[in-house]
């Protein structure tokens, strides 16, 4: 294949919120795969806000993007050409690639996916890192019992709301806090959660209070702020919080201050423990046969927010700070064939 | 036994630091035991900062001190009367009792001690609820390992200066946090740790970034604090913070604000579990024949400031909170007989 593609490379470093500037499409030429590779047309690509912890030049759990160089994430593709006799061309696949229209990947770098099970998008929502971040953070680090009482924030989110309906499912009693009237409307209508907060209108600290009287056992928290804060005069002895995200801090430029966490841990013998979904690649099977079980059930709802079009990627990622996304966010780059 | 005693009562709330006036020295009948219930001269007591919380009137792992009544803690005595067919005169015995000269107890809610294994008043330290509060917090939720890097805040306090021993037994690299140079020498010549800050006259965060070059695998954490938040940027992946008190926040008034750790366990994957020792009560046979048999093998130092005097009991309570004590503060109320 010989041609021309378009591209996007971080050409500086975030200074708090992301802006267009710090962001660059450039042309490039189409690659050729070596044997054992393949070249991908990209489908999907998935939109997170942990990407904006890679664009510092900090220590984390994942290296930071370098400078000029294209950025990645989940990606769904189809093959066009392989050199891998593990791919056949029109495979759809998914895989980290970058933010491109063609991508040429090593064969064991990227999986197929089974477009029968569900619509490709969702093997970057509910199927993809997304489900299985929920999955893992809510049962194993959250361990919600039937009857318990489970909160999570950013609930209308692409991982939250996974989190709402896996807590349902194991019987908790779910709480959601979210942005938004439409938001809340989707967390009551659709999830059928048992309770919500608006934390735009309402005052978290008395609503949470309010939907919460027998306390808090399970908090996953994707937020942080004065959200996490709320949550915690409100924990049950040996309540669990699965840190998962926290979205109010990733454009700070200062420290992030609020309240302390230990004498409520202390004095509930709670547990906070930060996690990425990579922590469980050894369980990522286990992880995705559930939540497609579920789904085949009919007990998982999902909520895509598709941008279409390659070049709406960097407005479909500044959204995300804006609290404009119901469930996941994707970017249509071209159409499945 | 007829006559009278000296007892303590909480008379005030404590608002911010306790002090005196929050107090009183009363006069009261010495008890006479029913069937199944010794009387028990006081030797001594054990005066600890987490007595601070149940002061306030709030929920947490225990309930609250009531107004008006006696102040209880760790004890130890000797049986002086005996209605009970599990303990003869003189027995040395140990339980929860009131600050106050005598005691009646239920034969159920004392047990015997061995003072041959070591002094009596070990009994309220090393070998006590602050020697299995260390053991429990370092070794179930710390888990350190051969060769990481263990901090330990409030190092030269009685929990404190158990965790540094136990966590170089298990072949950990120590760094111990203390505010004066009396404790940092303890530290240092006693206690053999590999590296000390002192908070009041080192900068934390530089010091503790010089001391810890392959970043923080376990913090015990004992004061809270711009101490616990200076550890956070230093963690590694996977770290563990066992917290088991947060001394600099119990007489704060208002809420205690500082750096949020969301962010930070996110990044490095780490947990941080608040306990109090009776949430392993069901094990405590175990970490009581693993502390004794430290002791006897010369792996374990303990260091003890006595007060003498029921009538120094308050002041020796107060001066918890001003750093004053080198390990555990016990108050000797009378001879061991």
């Amino acid at each position: 294949m010989i041609g021309l593609q378009q591209q996007i490379k971080l050409v500086k470093r975030p200074v708090g919120t992301p802006v267009k500037e710090d962001f660059e499409f450039v042309q490039a030429p189409i690659g050729e795969p070596a044997e054992g590779e393949v070249l991908i047309r990209t489908i999907y690509i998935s939109v997170d806000p942990y990407l904006r912890g890679r664009m510092n030049d900090v220590k984390s759990y994942i290296p930071p993007f370098e400078l000029d160089s294209v950025i990645t994430s989940g990606v769904i593709g189809q093959v066009v050409k392989s050199k891998s006799a593990k791919f056949a061309e029109k495979d759809v696949v998914t895989g980290s690639l970058g933010w491109q229209e063609y991508s040429v990947a090593k064969d064991s770098s990227i999986r197929k996916i089974d477009t029968n099970l569900a619509p490709a998008s969702a093997y970057l929502s509910v199927l993809g890192m997304t489900g299985l971040t929920a999955y893992f953070g809510l049962l194993d680090i959250g361990q919600p019992k039937e009857g318990e009482t489970v909160v999570v924030s950013g609930a209308a989110g692409a991982v939250g709301s996974v989190v709402g309906q896996i807590a349902k499912i194991k019987g908790a009693r779910v709480v959601g806090i979210a942005g938004s009237d439409e938001k809340i409307k989707y967390l009551k209508n659709e999830l059928g959660l048992d309770a919500t907060v608006n934390y735009k209108t309402d005052d978290v600290k008395t609503a949470l209070a309010e939907k919460c009287p027998d306390g808090i056992d399970v908090y996953y928290e994707n937020v942080g702020g004065e959200i996490g804060d709320a949550v915690l005069p409100l924990l049950n002895k040996f309540a669990r919080i699965p840190v998962c995200g926290a979205i109010s801090a990733y454009n700070n430029e200062e420290a992030d201050i609020g309240l302390r966490v230990q004498s409520y841990l202390i004095k509930t013998s709670s547990v906070m423990k930060g996690f990425t979904v990579g922590d469980y690649a050894s369980r990522f099977k286990e992880g995705s046969q559930a939540l497609a079980k579920w789904l085949q059930e009919g007990k998982l709802q999902y909520e895509e927010t598709i941008t279409d079009g390659f070049d709406q990627t960097i407005d479909a990622f500044l959204d995300l700070f804006k609290g404009a996304n119901l469930g996941k966010a994707i970017v249509k780059v071209s159409e499945l064939e």
